[in-house]
Parts: structure tokens; C-alpha cells; sequence
């Protein structure tokens, strides 16, 4: 199974793609698309439908992992996450890829075991738990971040079916 | 010309067409997309771009006015109407329709001549000009106050430039 990560935004959108087999991860792509700060917010929109949009089609994930938006921030900045958010769900809507919207606080409890730590120790879980050579940029860390924890979630709840067996 | 007018929302998303002819404005069509509240946002996020996506394509308007958010309601809110913001840009953005976002206290000025006017005078006045027969529901009627400001904006822009001339 592949597991497409998405961290949403408006300047930068992290993804990656996590291979699952069995309960092993790795990595199979990961990467940042730069939107142009200097083009309204549809010509942004129009990136992110283009460039997500291809990724889609290269690495055809089965399962969706979007960050969701717990903070708070004010209506303004809520608001321009949601335009991005809105475009990343429809993409994956209309190529019938199941969303998981995966809190903040339950990536970093599910990457280092408490709801409060720093990007640093998520970066270097993320890069242990994939066998990482190198730290890929922090957007696109956050994004592998979110679909380890998509799949860490799935793999707790096969062993608790199996355990109530 | 035909301006379409939008007034976005996640349950329900008003449009109107108002064909320009001279300084002579009429509505050509609108209504009302209901979006179904059991279902999830992603879902929601797809039957606005196909319900939209056919409105262009039947009206084929030159240029969108969409009202933009000016309230300081909390940042769940304006997360949610973000998302469905992103999708309405993004399918007028693809269209290759010019966007003009238009301020919610903008349309009551130019409608009624004052910022603080209240639906009632926004949907008589939406009426006057427009030479309709009956009310349309609140969301289209809010929807052709949008485009109809848009269209007064032009005329406007128009009057000061041959004025300098």
C-alpha cells in the first residue's frame, strides 16, 4: 500500500509517499512544491492543482494522509490554508483516494511518543523510521511525518481487531 | 459582458448571472447549490466543482466577481468557507475568468448606498435593478448584489477615466 502524506499550505506543500508492506515503511518519493508568493492565491491554487495533480498520477497513492488544522490562528491565515486545503481534498476526491485528516498534536505523539515535540525530534524520527540517508526539506518532512502516523494508526488498529479476536 | 456572482458557502453556494449591456444590467440566470450536510467536506468540495464547473460551461461568463471574507468570525469557520473558496477560485482560475473579489460592506454601499444595510434592502434593491419579477432565495440574491457591485465598480472606473480624459 501507498500512503500519500500531504502538508498543506500556501507558500510551500510538503508530500511524500510512504510504502507500506507488511509493518515495514520507507520512503518512496518526497518533496516540496514552491508556490509563487507573487501570484494571486488562484494562481497558487492553479499550481498546487497541477503540480499535486501529477504526483497523483506518478505514484497513483491508495490512502491519503492531509494534515488537519488544529491551531489558533486567526480567521485570515485559517482562511488561506483552507483555499489550499480545499484544492489538495477535491484532487483527492476526484481520483477516489480515501482522506484521512490527521491532527498536529497525533503526529508528534505518534513520531516521538508525546504530543509536544520539537520539529527537530520529528525530523530525525521520521528519518530513522524510513531509513532516511538524508533530512528531506521540513515541509516535506512534516508530510512523511503525517503518512507514517496514517499508517502507524492502521497497523494499532489491526493488532486491536486481531487482539478482540 | 456577463458577470457571474458568487457568494460562496459550505451548505449553501448562491450564483447569478448579470449580463451587462451598456449601463443597463439584467440577470440572465441564478440560483442556489445546495450542498449536502451529510456528507463529508471532500464530497461537498466535489458536487460544488461539478455543479459550478456546469454553470461555466453553460454561461460561459467573462468575468467573476466572488465575495471575499471580511468578518471576524473564528478560525474553524473561516477555514471552512476557505475550502470551498479555494475550489470556486480554482475552477474560475482554470475557466481563465478574470476574478474580482468583492467586500461584503462594499456590496451593501453600492446597493444601498450605505455599509450597514440590512438583507431586506439588499434583496429590494437587487429587485429595482435588475427589473426581476420575485425575490430569489437570500444566497442567488446575494450573489447578483455581488456582481451587480462589480458592475457599478466598472462603470465607475469607466466614468473617472473618460472624466480625465
Amino acid at each position: 500500500m501507498r500512503v500519500i502524506g500531504i502538508d498543506p499550505g500556501t507558500r510551500h506543500l510538503g508530500w511524500g509517499i510512504v510504502r507500506v508492506q507488511g509493518t515495514r515503511l520507507s520512503a518512496e518519493d518526497y518533496g516540496i512544491v514552491d508556490l509563487d508568493g507573487r501570484l494571486s492565491i488562484a494562481e497558487r491554487l492553479l499550481q498546487i492543482d497541477r503540480a499535486l495533480g501529477e504526483i497523483l498520477r506518478v505514484h497513483e497513492p491508495e490512502v491519503a494522509a492531509v494534515e488537519s488544522l488544529f491551531f489558533a490562528k486567526d480567521a485570515q491565515a485559517a482562511s488561506k490554508l483552507g483555499h489550499a486545503r480545499g484544492v489538495i481534498l477535491l484532487l483527492l476526491a476526484k481520483a477516489a483516494i480515501p482522506i484521512h485528516e490527521v491532527e498536529p498534536a497525533r503526529v508528534k505523539r505518534a513520531v516521538t511518543g508525546r504530543g509536544r515535540a520539537d520539529k527537530r525530534q520529528v525530523a530525525l524520527m521520521v528519518k530513522a523510521v524510513l531509513g532516511l540517508r538524508e533530512l528531506p526539506g521540513v515541509d516535506a518532512t512534516d508530510a512523511l511525518a503525517v503518512a507514517i502516523t496514517h499508517a502507524q494508526q492502521v497497523f494499532f488498529e489491526r493488532a486491536v481487531h486481531r487482539g478482540g479476536r
